[in-house]
């Protein structure tokens, strides 16, 4: 609050703030300061802007520059030092909250077969998206879930959870998303070991998805009254197979083409309150047109490769590669194969911002509805 | 109201009505009569029993009985006479409301290939189960759905809808479902005919079931604001290998087997308002305990043989047999079979009674959970 | 089953049925009916009208010649002997169900200073609408309630409840509302009596209304987990300010003045799942416009007099006179006096016909929106 | 990123990342800055507490050392100027966002008889509390209110408003409350200026209170599809004898004394979807109880005086001081008076919480339930 000039968000136009410094102006602010308070107008047109201007930037990850990385973890920590062996991903605006993109932390997690990291529980949700390896699995209360190459798998705010990889697995990793600096910045981040280390397992392995990954089925008669999915793994064959099928009966969006987001079947609804996922599909030869959205974004390819542009800047991607749209900034996505189709999972604060209203979304007017590309 | 006596319900019990009539009561009944009134101790404790009593009977319908005469009416009467062409299954307990059971319809339909009934909408809800035939189709507000066997279809309130066979098919034949006799009772039931007899179908056909009956996933951005199901057709495949699935992880219910209700995906609940369906499997050599329950349930056999005691009574059921169980009787299930599984579609009011507040069950507490069968 | 003819419904429309009895045709359908079952084109007419036409009938009760009957009962029946004191509502049309209207039941209740009836509790959800005497009071769950004149009070589904007079109280009359004959209908219909006959009063006097009965405040904290209000008494006087303070900022509406609805505090729904209630206001000179609605309305008039054109039938109502509008049936009120306003409390099944998703209403076009008046 | 160390997380705990550096793991962390990333269990414990820890402090404002600057603003700037003449809190934690406490931000606005702001709207919702002055109004999408002291006012998020004090009136200040920070952390905030700069006012002055704020009756018929308040005026005199009502039946709170949350009468729930507010009566002599809750409050005192004790810091308060109690942070309350009762307002973000499934509350075990007070 020591700042020289206090008139450095002026804006000519009527009503906005447009007060000039003077020094019987200087004075006031400060005597306000030593107050614990401030005039408004020296700030408003700040913290009132015309429309969001995300501190994140629009970065991609590839996978095989950070893999060799993720890898030598292997060597140098042991789960036990580490609590989880996890290179994170830091966006350039976000170093200081620990994030990839607004609020969503995202990492690569290792393991080595035979290894099992010691359960544990917060406030955080957290997802999981199965990038490679055999024999990974997830204990979610109780619920063993064996895991495979692209299944997407929660452990959602509050269940004891815990990984590992079997000892005739291979090593596997895989990608996190929390909402760690979610969970920080509302002051609500609670965590707790688990007393035992490690839980039992009293269900048949699988079991949730065996229960609930049905097509528009359910087991009769079961109440549940957690706010989060039922359904904690989500396979990859069954959800490739569902684009394809719906594939076949829609045009597909203008912006993000076969596109289906993944639900609790309990509700319909997102699979956990503050982060929902998606899986879309990319054509051969597709090339969608440019929108903007209120929410956070973090992308991965699951298959095939292309390009996205987001807010102007070109971010190639291919199997594997992760990268991030912040909130309110334009992007299109474009299938680089004229023969196979491309599929990017991503999850998003998207049930944030509904459940407080605040989800809007528009296309891009000019050009055709697309981006030009910076240099 | 010309009963001669008024004190047939008297019960000798604290809080019950137990009133003897004297000639000066009998002149005060008469004098409220002439005032379109009356005493309630004359009948409080016929309408408020200790608990419910159905005037629905339990009734098994053996289809391989009532073939032969829905096959006949594809001789008698043309679907432009009838409207539709079906047998309806009429509960002794009734007639007067023309239900199989409480407040539900059900009856079978047959059309011959090329015939295709005129649309029409109402405001009763509906429901189909197929039971034979190749190339029938129901087209529901635009969405056109090739029908195979034990698929399960819904017509939901206040869609247009028209159902068809295929020139290259074979005779069809469906059982159908429908609130009509709750509609009428609840003086809630409107018709209307097409004005174009028959509707456009400018979607791709199966489209509802390609969009919408994937496992735990839906279309992105698609908002659906009917109360009922937009996914419209069940198809059998996936639903038997959901309840192969879901055996192999529960012990299941020991009223029910391994038991899944059908659900609308877009909310997990019930696929429409006012009526529920479900699919259940018994296992080989399986016999349920007995419980009851308020609601209605009308049963088609999909699969297997086998039988089940509806308060006491024996019903013998194989593929395509219907019974029904009325609100509030014992009822439990019995496969036939030591090797081979059993299937039972249903459908029931449960939505009803559970939007109202009034579902209740219980399990029989005396002889084991079983029933005595009455000679 | 018997009847002589089979085509007494056909109608010359396309879509409709329209199949003449033949020999063959009878022959078939007396098949059908030892088999329980018949042909949907012998009765598709009947139970698909193309609208709603409900076999109740306008009645209007004058308090003023019920009053004496239901003083009588004072001297011929204790509440000990009938359970409760009461003279029911039995329109011409339901006598067999027992119901005032539709599915609604209704009687005058009456109690000497002294009384107390018994304690039960059932499946019927109730209410009540008091008409004259001081010192009554009705305990729901350990809530006891004193009550006034056009004091609106429920006994929700499965509370315990009694009722009675003080020591000290006058002759005490009250209208009763309740979904006795729809519980029946489904099936649903439980009755218990306490155990001890009477509940113990462990909350202070009163405090339901006092916590819950407050403008668009609530008890923070407060968690209520069942499906009806919490609060159980809506007092006359604060009803009556806000329709006076209402009615001056809205032009009301053009079917039923100033008409505000009773809700569910905690909800902002109906009170009860089954019946809702109202208050309405004619102004001065006050003739409404003819509308109908899908549902059945009970209505007593709390203050003033006038009258209401029901299907055609006027029906005039003074203060405490009770009359009823059956389901789709045209009905507008007209207020007699030019000077003073008149109030006409009502209840109804609005509740069910939302939760099913049934309700339907239009204004009349015709003649001005006003009916004709039959002779 | 340019730490000297990376390892001053460390907990010696099983299940805590417990890593010293070496010189390889620091080359390792220096790679991984260089392609935006980083090892997890440099900051796990640091992004992973054990519980909330907010930056923000708690913190008293009183009214009458504030007031002073508030009114020599109004010979500072103009309306025109300024946008709004608002003196805001600075949390001396959360000056970098302009709260007064967590995501919150609070002000006090002055305007003078005559005077009227143009009109905008915004992401962020408002509420309002009346200090002083007659003659005040807002405007809310045509609905104009009238205030007076201690009326509570909402102007939710996406509704165009103005705020104006009459020619007659006085000088007039309020509590402004925005969650002007909460939507510039999620990216969410837009802001607009009405094209006209004054909007009209087509409704009947103070509508919404007439129509909205009765005891448990709402406008029937009224579709109402906005997820704030139709409610937009909170009357001081029904809320203050509500809470005395209350606190004739209830024990109240042992942390919060008589407490009312402020309700959306539509459906129960908080006015708004960001924001929640309550009013609390503490009875002569009280001296509540200790407890935490995850949620940031804003508290203002509407009438008495007291003291609160925030995480053991003791905070004194009489009528119009304005103080904040942080997450997670101990607090409890005391009526200074033995004779009178003192109120307390607040607004807060429990809505957020408790939608996102992050609420939780503890009682303090030790000492009584009394925090020792810090020096």
């Amino acid at each position: 609050m020591a700042t020289e000039s206090y008139d450095q968000y002026r804006e000519e136009m009527i009503g906005r703030a447009n007060v000039a410094d003077t020094a019987e102006l200087v004075d006031f602010y400060r005597d306000l300061e030593r107050q614990h308070a401030g005039a408004l107008w020296t700030v408003a047109n700040k913290i009132e802007p015309w429309e969001p201007a995300s501190p994140s930037v629009p970065v991609v990850w590839h996978y095989d520059r950070l893999r060799a990385h993720v890898l030598r973890a292997l060597d140098l920590v042991t789960p036990e030092q580490a609590g989880r062996r996890v290179v994170y991903l830091a966006n350039p605006g976000r170093v200081d909250v620990t994030a990839a993109v607004g609020w969503l932390y995202s990492g690569i997690q290792v393991m080595a077969p035979g290894e099992l990291a010691s359960s544990h529980r917060h406030s955080a949700s957290a997802l999981r998206f199965i990038i490679e390896g055999s024999g990974a699995f997830t204990n979610v209360d109780g619920h063993k879930m064996t895991l495979g190459r692209n299944d997407f798998v929660l452990t959602p705010n509050g269940t004891w959870h815990e990984h590992g990889v079997a000892e005739g697995g291979t090593i596997c990793t895989w990608q996190d998303g929390l909402d760690i600096p979610l969970m920080n910045a509302l002051d609500a981040n609670f965590y707790e070991v688990h007393p035992d280390l490690q839980q039992a397992v009293p269900f048949p392995i699988d079991d949730s998805t065996a229960s609930w990954g049905n097509p528009a089925l359910k087991p009769a008669g079961e109440n549940w009254s957690k706010r989060y999915s039922p359904l904690l793994k989500y396979e990859w064959a069954p959800t490739y197979e569902a684009l394809l099928r719906y594939s076949r009966v829609t045009d597909g969006s203008p912006y993000d083409g076969i596109h289906m987001d993944y639900v609790n079947p309990f509700t319909g609804g997102p699979p956990m309150l503050t982060m929902g996922a998606s899986m879309q599909l990319l054509r051969p030869g597709e090339h969608t047109l440019a929108h903007r959205e209120v929410g956070s974004f973090v992308y991965q390819c699951a298959k095939g490769a292309g390009h996205s542009i987001v807010n102007g800047h070109r971010l190639d991607w291919k199997e594997r590669d992760i990268f991030v749209v912040p909130s309110w900034m334009w992007h299109e996505h474009a299938n680089a194969s004229a023969s196979e189709d491309a599929c990017l999972f991503s999850f998003h604060d998207l049930p944030v911002m509904r459940s407080l209203g605040l989800y809007r979304a528009e296309g891009l007017a000019e050009n055709g509805g697309r981006q030009p590309v910076l240099p």
